[in-house]
C-alpha cells in the first residue's frame, strides 16, 4: 500500500493514520519524494523503490501528477488505485473532465481499476482497511455505496453509535472507472451483505443502474438516499462529484417501481440501517406506545397517526389489568400509555411492558422513557427505567424499539448517549425523535408489505 | 404563598424548591399539618395559622381535600389558587369531572380564581415566580400558554438554551376556571409580550377562543401547537387534561383564516420562538447558504428546495470575486457554498461571508459550519470558524442564522452546546437540522407575507 504525504498537517494524513491506528495487518508503505520516517514507518521516495509487488495504492498526488502515478503503479503490479485527489470532472471549467477521461483511459490500458477520483475510498472491517481511525473494528451486515466521502463518514458515525456494523463501505466520488452500478452489483451478490445503503448523486448508465437496483432490491433491503433531486441540489452535486443529477420525476418513478426504500436525509437512512441491523421489522401499522409524559403522549400520538400509523385504543380488559397495580391519577392509561407516576417502580413497569407486549392488536411496541428532560429523574433512575423496559421488551413477542432524544440539552446528551449505546448492545433499535420513529416505522411497514406481494 | 408538603421525596417538592432557589422575593409559607421546618422555612400547620393575608396559594392537596382548602384560603383573603393536584376531569371514570365543577362553583362563590387543576402554574421572571429552579432569571418578549406542564417545561428548557427569554408562562392543565381564552386575551394586551406560544389540547369555548386568537394574531406573533389533532391524540388529551380535542378540519380552517403559525412539534415551536427572539425574519424565500461539506451541501440544497425555498445560483461575478482568494478544488462555489477547504483561514472566511451577505438575490443567509462531525476539526478550530461567521454575519445587511447539530455524537454534544449558547448570546438564531431550518424559514416567510397583505 503506497501513500503520498505532502504537507504533514494536511487533513489527508488521516488516510495513513487510519491504516496504522485501525490496525491494517498487511505491509504499509508511505511514499513521499522527501523520504524519512512517519508513524514508525519508513517513507519510500517513490513506488519504484518499494521491494516486491504492491496490491493497492491510495493516492493523494495532485490531479496533474495522476497519470505518472498510474505508470509507476503498473510497473509494480498494482491492481487498483484509490484517487482521493480532487480537481477532476467536478471542476469542469478548469479542464477537469478531460483530465479525468485521460486518467481512466490510461488506467484501463494498464489493467488497473480506479476508485474515485475525489473520494475517501474503502472501509472494510474484515481486512482492516479504513478511512477513519475510529470506525468500528467489528463487521456486520450493512454495505454502503456513497458518492460522498463526507456523507459516508457521517452515516457510519451515526449508525455505529446505534449498533450498526458494516460489511464494506465504498466512497467512490466521481466514479470515473468503477461506478455505482459496479458496486451495487457486487453487493447484491456479496454473502456478507444483507442491507445496502446507497448515497447517489448522479448515475453513469441509467439502464444498467436500474437493473442493478431491481436485482439488489429483490434479494436484499436497499435504502436509497438520492442527492441532487432539486435544481439547486443538482448544481451542488455537479460541483461536488461532477454528477449529472436531477430528474426528480425519474427517481420518483424508480422508487415506486422498485422496492428500494427512498429516504431524504442521512438521519433517515441511519434509522433504517439500525432497524435492519436489530431486526426491528414491524409487520403492520398498529403500534403500542408506553413511556412518560402526558403532553408528550398527546404529541407522539398525533405524530404517529399523521404518518399513517394506527394506535389502537387500549382494550378495557387490558386497562383493568394495568389498573390492578398502577396509579390512576397522573398516568394516562390509553395508547400511548403515559406511565409517569408508576415508571419508577421497576416491578410494575416490567409487568406493564409485558402486558402491552402480549396485546394482540399491535404489530410493534415503542417505549419512550424520555431521560434527560425534567429534573426529578437522576441518571441512575432513568437507566433503571430503560433497563427495565429493555429486559421486559426482550420477552415480548412483538418487535420493540425505544425512543431516546440525545440532542435536547447538554445534560440529556451526557445521560442519553450511554443509554443509546446500552440499548444498541442489547439489540434494540433507538430512534431520536417522535417523527423519526414514526417515519421509519411507516417505511419499514410499507417496504415489508410490497416485499410480500 | 402557601404550600402543602406530604411525602418529602415526592416530585412536587419541586414547587417549593423552585421558589426558594429561583429566589422569590416575597414571603413563602410552606404548609403541612405536621409542621416543622423545611429549606430553612417554618412549616405552618394550616393556612389559618399564617399571620396576615396571603395572595396566592400553590396547592398539592389531594383532589378530595381541595374544597376545604378553598374555604380556608377565602378566610385569608387569597385571590388565586394554583391547583397542581390531578384527579379531576382528566379521570372522568372516577367522578373527577363532577368534583372539578364543584371546585369551580365553590371558588367563584368565594371570589377566588383557579389555575388548573392538574398543572404546573406560573413562571414569571419579573416577579420571581417559577416552577423549575433552573429556569432563566432574565425576562424577555415570549409568553407561553400551555395546557401541559411537561410540554411547557420542555419548551422553556429547549428555548432557553437558544437564547429565548419569557415574559410569563402559564401551565393551566384542565383549565376549569381560568382557561386558554382568558390567558390569550391577557397576553394580547400585555405590553411585555410580543410573541405568544400556545400549546392547546382542547378549547372550552370555540367562538371566544377564535376571536381571542384572531385579535392576538393581528397584534403579535402567535405560534400554535395543537395537541390532539388525531383520533389517538384526542384520546390521549382526554386522559391528560380532560380536553375535548379533535376536530382537525376545524383547526386547519382556523389556521388558514387566522395568521397564527401552526406547528406540529415542540421543536418546531422552539425554532420559531428563537427566530422571533433574535429578529431572524427573512422577508422572502431566497436563501444563501455557506458552510462545510460537499455531500452535506447537496442534501441541504435538496431539503431547502423541497420546503419551497429558493436557492438562487451564485452569479458569475460573485463566484469570480470568491475565486480571487478561495481554493477551487475541494470547495463548491455554488449556492450552497461548500467552503471546506478555505473555512480554516479566518480572514478569507470573513470576506466570503461578507460578500455573500451583500448579495442582492437573497433574503437571508444561513451558515452551516458543522462542528462535531469529522475528525480534522478540533473544538478550538470549529469555534474560530463559527465566531468568524458570526462577526462577519453581524455586518451583513441580511438576516443570518446558523445551523449547529448538537445531537449527532457525544463529542458533538460537548463541542456544540457551548457554541449554541455563544451564538444565542451574540443574538443569532440556531437551528438543529437542515430540515428544521428549512421548515422554520418557510413558515416565517409565509407568516410575514400574510401579515403584510
Amino acid at each position: 500500500v503506497g501513500i503520498t504525504l505532502a504537507n504533514p498537517k494536511h487533513w489527508t494524513r488521516t488516510f495513513l493514520l487510519s491504516l496504522v491506528e485501525y490496525g491494517f495487518p498487511g505491509a504499509i508503505y508511505p511514499v513521499n519524494r522527501g523520504g524519512g520516517e512517519i508513524m514508525g514507518l519508513k517513507v519510500w521516495p517513490s513506488l519504484a523503490d518499494i521491494p516486491g509487488d504492491i496490491d493497492y495504492v491510495i493516492s493523494l498526488v495532485p490531479a496533474g501528477g495522476s497519470a505518472d502515478l498510474i505508470s509507476h503503479a503498473a510497473a509494480k503490479g498494482v491492481k487498483a488505485i484509490h484517487f482521493c485527489t480532487a480537481g477532476f470532472s467536478e471542476v469542469d471549467l478548469a479542464g477537469g473532465a478531460a483530465r479525468e477521461e485521460e486518467l481512466v483511459r490510461l488506467a484501463r490500458s494498464k489493467g488497473i481499476r480506479i476508485i474515485g477520483p475525489n473520494c475517501m475510498g474503502i472501509y472494510c472491517p474484515r481486512t482492516g482497511l479504513s478511512f477513519q481511525p475510529q470506525f468500528p473494528r467489528e463487521h456486520g451486515p450493512v454495505a454502503m455505496v456513497s458518492q460522498s466521502g463526507g456523507n459516508a463518514i457521517d452515516m457510519i458515525t451515526l449508525a455505529s453509535q446505534r449498533g450498526v456494523r458494516f460489511s464494506k463501505v465504498v466512497s467512490y466520488g466521481n466514479g470515473a472507472d468503477l461506478n455505482e452500478s459496479d458496486f451495487l452489483e457486487y453487493f447484491a451478490r456479496d454473502p456478507e451483505t444483507s442491507v445496502i445503503v446507497l448515497y447517489i448523486e448522479g448515475v453513469k448508465d441509467g439502464r444498467r443502474f436500474r437493473q442493478a437496483l431491481d436485482k439488489a432490491s429483490r434479494a436484499k433491503a436497499v435504502i436509497l438516499l438520492k442527492g441532487g433531486l432539486t435544481e439547486s441540489g443538482t448544481r451542488a452535486a455537479a460541483g461536488h462529484t461532477g454528477a449529472l443529477a436531477g430528474q426528480p420525476l425519474l427517481w420518483e418513478a424508480l422508487s415506486r417501481q422498485i422496492n428500494a426504500i427512498p429516504v431524504f436525509s442521512m438521519a433517515e437512512a441511519v434509522d433504517l440501517m439500525a432497524a435492519f441491523q436489530h431486526g426491528f421489522l414491524p409487520p403492520g401499522r398498529r403500534v403500542g406506545l408506553l413511556g412518560t409524559g402526558g403532553g408528550a403522549s398527546v404529541l407522539i400520538a398525533d405524530t404517529f397517526e399523521r404518518h399513517g400509523l394506527v394506535l389502537p385504543p387500549l382494550p378495557p380488559a387490558l386497562k383493568a389489568r394495568l389498573l390492578e397495580f398502577s396509579h390512576l391519577a397522573g398516568n394516562i392509561l390509553e395508547n400511548p400509555i403515559d406511565y409517569s407516576q408508576t415508571a419508577w417502580e421497576s416491578d410494575k413497569l416490567a409487568r406493564a411492558v409485558r402486558l402491552v407486549g402480549e396485546w394482540d392488536d399491535i404489530d410493534s411496541l415503542l417505549c419512550f422513557p424520555r431521560p434527560g428532560w425534567q429534573s426529578p429523574g437522576s441518571a441512575a433512575l432513568w437507566a433503571e427505567i430503560l433497563y427495565t423496559m429493555l429486559s421486559a421488551g426482550k420477552k415480548a413477542d412483538k418487535p420493540m424499539a425505544v425512543l431516546l432524544e440525545p440532542g435536547v440539552t447538554p445534560a440529556a446528551a451526557q445521560q442519553v448517549f450511554p443509554l443509546i449505546e446500552k440499548s444498541a448492545q442489547e439489540g434494540f433499535t433507538v430512534f431520536y425523535s417522535f417523527a423519526d420513529a414514526a417515519r421509519a416505522i411507516r417505511r419499514l411497514v410499507d417496504w415489508g408489505a410490497r416485499r410480500h406481494v
